[in-house]
């Protein structure tokens, strides 16, 4: 099995597509190779960019990830895709559908694309998308872009993770209030105002500059605002530029390894909880025993501090 | 020992301010009376109701909580108000300056009144925002007001505890866009229009009332919009009734049960989950153990299963 799962391992950093794919599906599954492939791999990573995509769904993140996938692999760059789904616990059709415009990329072993969705009990998604960009950091991508379908909570906190996080809005369509919303100005390090071919889009634009005026600035970083239409490739090069420079600042930036260091505390973090809470709840017995005191605490029938000292002594933790 | 928690408690009962407040103090400093308390009090919650008030800085909360709490006063109701501010590990001096409004009060037995701040570590100001409601809700307040100083996803979390959240906007003075994020219009069970007598208010009305015509309808309520002059008592009655006609409309619903036990589920978990990682993280060693972990992680000398696995083991957990 040590010896397998090192073919595996050296497969994924040599790029194979299958080998990557189920490695991300090991990770999906939380199965217990993916933290064996991960221990082996950790040490070739940490040189690809990842950059994380949101916005409301029908923005055109999809097409835009295509174009940009376009542009970086005509520079002879590596990219790799994951296209997240918080609010389903399945890999969605509707992901895979939006894919299918990147068939025409699928012959080339430059790319590699894969979705990923919310499973099990106890969350974790972003932290599963965090392994999955590890992954494709060992198999030499040197772009990795992050989509999420939508914009709620689950998705700022799965492009936060990111090195960049882009933020796709499109004028009219009553998008104004629903992009406004939820912190999305805050998480911007660059803004992409795509379909900007249509009516009102120099007002949007006006409108959405006021607003990152009141937005406090990251350590000298002002974050631009790029109008594309996507479909057409317009602006398309401009929002890679604009990736470049952010990526350039990044680098240099006294914020880097603050931020490293800040990533790995809450990714510990949530790996010693999660380790912690799966010993004592993990099993069916134990989840049937939480859901039966949640009940009676309800029910003033037992005090909340009495409910959890009972499920930790009972496990023996 | 025993013998002073269970005088404390029954003080606590008699609704005495000095034992209350040493309570809160209590839970806010995580100091291990909280939980005997608590403990023993637990049976004689439930029977309060929690209105969390939340909202941007300067639109006029305290106020509102001000009058409010005179127009339940003036109908022999007793109130309880928790301001909690996230952002400051201090129990802020701007809070308790508001709260010198308060004074005319003071001298009211049927009124208590206390700040909370973040303190510490991991957090959980939302827990010990709920934990003092429960402690004010044995004490036979009837209703409990907790009012927020921001509007951030902290706060959102805070006011969630509560049995109605109301939100409280302002026209003009940019704060359309300010009022608009962070998923402000998804939690509000109630919408106060405060300064309603300022330019711009008809016009603000009808955007908010067009807005929340986009937010879906929970179990049959639609968030009502209730004009106020929070300075002059403008309104004020209506805002109390609006409040009993949620909670007439709350306590016959379906939702109630269910929401009441995923509130208990959360709190079980989330005190399992600090008590784990207390048990593992708690003391200094363990703390500057982590931070080493994760400092080693982030230069790539040490995979992170690794390290969390030596984080587990050493500790024994």
């Amino acid at each position: 099995m040590a010896g397998n799962l090192e073919n595996w391992a050296a497969e994924i950093r040599a790029g194979d597509v299958r080998a990557l794919s189920r490695g991300v599906s090991a990770i999906e599954n939380r199965a217990s190779e993916a933290e064996a492939l991960l221990k082996l791999l950790f040490p070739y990573t940490g040189r690809a960019f990842r950059v994380g995509i949101t916005g409301a769904p029908g923005t055109g993140k999809s097409t835009l990830v295509d174009r940009l996938t376009a542009h970086y692999r005509s520079e002879k760059k590596s990219v790799g895709i994951i296209a997240v789904d918080p609010s389903s616990p399945f890999t969605g059709g509707a992901i895979l559908g939006d894919r299918i415009r990147m068939q025409g990329h699928s012959a080339d072993e430059g790319i590699f694309i894969r979705s990923m969705a919310a499973r099990g009990y106890l969350g974790g998604l972003a932290q599963s998308t965090g392994d999955a960009t590890l992954l494709l950091d060992a198999a030499g991508k040197d772009m990795i872009l992050v989509e999420t379908v939508g914009v709620g909570q689950g998705e700022i906190e799965i492009v936060r993770l990111a090195d960049c996080t882009m933020v796709v809005l499109v004028p009219g369509m009553g998008d104004d209030v629903q992009n406004l919303k939820a912190g999305l100005m805050e998480i911007g390090d660059i803004f992409v105002l795509n379909k900007s071919d249509r009516e009102g889009a120099g007002r949007f634009e006006e409108q959405l500059r006021a607003i990152l005026q009141l937005v406090p600035d990251r350590s000298g970083w002002r974050p631009p605002v790029v109008r594309t239409v996507a479909t057409e490739n317009e602006g398309v090069a401009e929002v890679a530029r604009q990736i470049g420079l952010f990526r350039a600042h990044f680098e240099k930036s006294q914020d880097r390894p603050a931020r490293e260091l800040a990533y790995w505390k809450d990714w510990l973090l949530r790996l010693i909880e999660r380790r912690l809470v799966e010993r004592v709840l993990g099993d069916h017995a134990s989840a049937e025993q939480f859901e039966r005191a949640a009940a009676e605490v309800a029910a003033r029938k037992k005090d909340p501090y009495a409910a959890v000292n009972e499920i930790l002594s009972r496990s023996g933790a």
